[in-house]
């Protein structure tokens, strides 16, 4: 896809200045090569729905048009359903958070809140501090209101304090302004990391002794597979987080539901902005869900999406330890993702047409930060494909890779060399587990 | 609501500049007052849903859940569903728009579409040509992005092309920079007039010569009264408009789907833009739009609703009539509004508070101007209220203006009269029909 506008467009012209940083990934067009149904893809986030039995559903729906049909058909509130963010307040008690029912902003799917608040907060030129690797469409949102993104750190733990302190400290060097820290502390997207609580605390302390505000994203905090997470960072601070929370992971991305919880003033500026974007979130959409969270067993479809999960997590950790056993990767306890590093002289984005070849698709490192890093890793999703197709996946992804490290080996061995560094060779110190 | 932050709001100094012109109506804490049950409101925009027959939409959800579960709960494309988009090439078939496929972007509500276009192309200072008059919501999303809202003057037969081109000219010659001219002309939010078809040409030949992008809202065409309004600009004009066409009002807004139709550079950014603010418009709402445009008479239910809006109109007229025979208003043909003109020394915004203390409610028209225009009007709104709630409203109405005309003639007649133009005085010529 062009994304730049080129003579082909008259209005090329007539362009805001932020259209120029609103791209399309660059795996696009093999994205929907890899989504021929021949390839495993190992690629997106997609929730499997299909764990969702049709029985749960049907009930909230037909009360939702039977019964509800006169506000659920109708425009609503910009902030959101007052029963279903009553509902919210309940989802969010699981991780320790304890707010009032005026303090949710609903949003269309979490995705719209990250719009939302770079919206309110970016100017052409700011910071927005977060992890290295972030959230891919994260990362794109901040920079289509011309923000800068910078990374800081992570380990097996997470994001690390003492190189976020060095990058605050850095970034104000060079004089440019922080607006907010934006962070997945739980089962992150992609490393499948989670911050442990004594990092959660250093790291509000941060935020809170440089006047930092923290955007903290959780989608997946529900779904762990053994032992929950630690709670949220909003659970111990309420006026410097303005916490994300979504509804697509624990019950389906479909409807677009998601919302926000921010302190009073950015809340009421949220609403403001939800109101000019889309006039109300879907009646509809709120309707359904307040009926199923009121009606369901809506914890025990979490414990099934929990073990759908945990089954396929296992799949994939005992699949790589079998076919790429030099390699390192992180051990998820929940959520989606396993981040697999490679030899650095390897490159995931440009070995991604190849693997698609051998019928496998992966997202390469890359997607996941704003300043080209993150060619020698690669995110492995096993939310969505079978234990079966896991297994095939990553059989054929170490096809791949394998020829790949042949070729370069007989390059080395025959041709120049310079090029690749000699300490990138052999068996890399495992990242994580 | 406080807007500006202050004080109390430690992150004041975080917010963008854009943030600024974000701002609550004026009247809103007033509206909210006006949406108890004993206050008839002409205020709002809310189409009336209970004329939907339950089982219309019946069968269409369970299908959605029963048969097309695993896409409707899934992520979706962000440039919607194809199946949809095939049919939303039915619809706008009615209003003459021949259009392909891959033409169209579909978004949460068209409202969303506005968002998006103005964040595609408006940077700060940049110039919105729109009616004056012109829809609020749309203003308000300009003005989010920094723009400045210029009107161009409207009649009985809506925009005027001579004060068009002298308002294209005016702006330029001021080194301004016109983005694109916003336009309703089918029923136009909030004079209720629309556009004859030599003035469409016109408008569009205008639009040609000056190298300006034209964004046709087109919410209402549909819900014509006796005869269909004249074609769509769309129809004659694909390289140089963007329309925007919603459910909302021929179906139900509780689904937030509309779409927009773009030339392709336009369309291919308004899909990434898309993607970037909510990844995808709502999977289920789409199917379950899909599904009842596929088994039920759709075009039977709007005919329904033009029954319906048309009692509604017929009712607001004659009470209009009955109550206030010196004044002038708009004769809408088709979809939900009113103008009210008002002598030139009322001032409707003034008024509003007594008005819902005679338990009725209207939108002054200053909300529909960015620049302060429109006190001595007021949009009427037919399509909710029943005809019986429309003449009591009219009815208060009328005593509420009449008590402050004859409080008016007594300062007049006893105190300084110097504020008061002589010739606001009386019957003002009617504006329309």
């Amino acid at each position: 896809m062009q994304t730049q506008g080129n003579n082909m467009d008259p209005w090329y012209g007539l362009y805001a200045a932020r259209t120029a940083g609103l791209s399309a990934s660059e795996v696009r067009a093999l994205f929907a090569v890899a989504s021929r149904p021949e390839v495993v893809s190992l690629a997106g986030g997609m929730p499997f729905v299909s764990a969702i039995p049709k029985d749960l559903l049907t009930g909230a729906v037909e009360r939702t048009v039977r019964e509800r049909g006169a506000t659920a058909l109708q425009y609503g509130s910009g902030q959101g359903m007052p029963a279903l963010r009553e509902q919210i307040l309940e989802v969010m008690a699981l991780e320790g958070i304890h707010a009032g029912v005026d303090d949710i902003v609903v949003t269309t799917g979490s995705q719209h809140a990250l719009e939302l608040v770079a919206k309110l907060f970016l100017d052409p030129g700011d910071v927005v501090l977060a992890e290295g690797p972030s959230y891919v469409t994260a990362i794109t949102v901040f920079k289509s209101f011309q923000a800068e993104v910078v990374h800081s750190a992570m380990d097996d733990q997470g994001l690390q304090p003492e190189a976020l302190r060095e990058t605050i400290t850095r970034v104000r060097a060079a004089g440019k302004k922080i607006k907010f820290l934006y962070t997945i502390p739980s089962f992150h997207n992609p490393m499948g990391v989670t911050l442990p609580w004594e990092r959660r605390m250093e790291i509000l302390e941060i935020a809170r002794q440089n006047d930092i505000l923290v955007l903290e994203d959780n989608p997946y905090g529900l779904l762990y597979f053994d032992q929950a997470p630690p709670h949220a960072m909003r659970s111990i601070e309420a006026d410097g987080v303005i916490y994300l929370g979504t509804f697509s992971k624990t019950l389906a991305p479909g409807f677009r539901v998601g919302w926000a919880v921010a302190p009073h003033a950015i809340r009421e500026k949220l609403i403001l902005a939800n109101e000019a974007a889309v006039l109300s979130p879907s009646s509809f959409s709120q309707t359904v869900i307040s009926e199923y969270l009121g009606s369901a067993d809506w914890k025990g479809q979490i414990d099934t999406f929990r073990g759908v999960y945990r089954e396929r997590r296992d799949a994939m950790l005992s699949a790589l330890a079998d076919q790429l056993p030099t390699f390192s990767w992180t051990v998820p306890t929940g959520g989606f993702y396993v981040w697999l590093r490679l030899p650095d002289h390897l490159d995931s984005k440009a070995m991604l047409p190849r693997a698609v070849k051998e019928l496998v698709a992966y997202t390469p490192g890359t997607a996941f930060y704003a300043d080209g890093s993150g060619r020698n890793a690669m995110r492995l999703s096993f939310c969505y494909p079978t234990p079966d197709f896991i297994r095939e996946g990553i059989r054929r992804l170490a096809i791949v890779i394998n020829g790949e490290l042949a070729l370069l080996n007989e390059f080395q061995q025959t041709g120049p060399v310079s090029t690749l560094p000699a300490e990138s060779e052999g068996v890399l110190p495992p990242f994580a587990g």
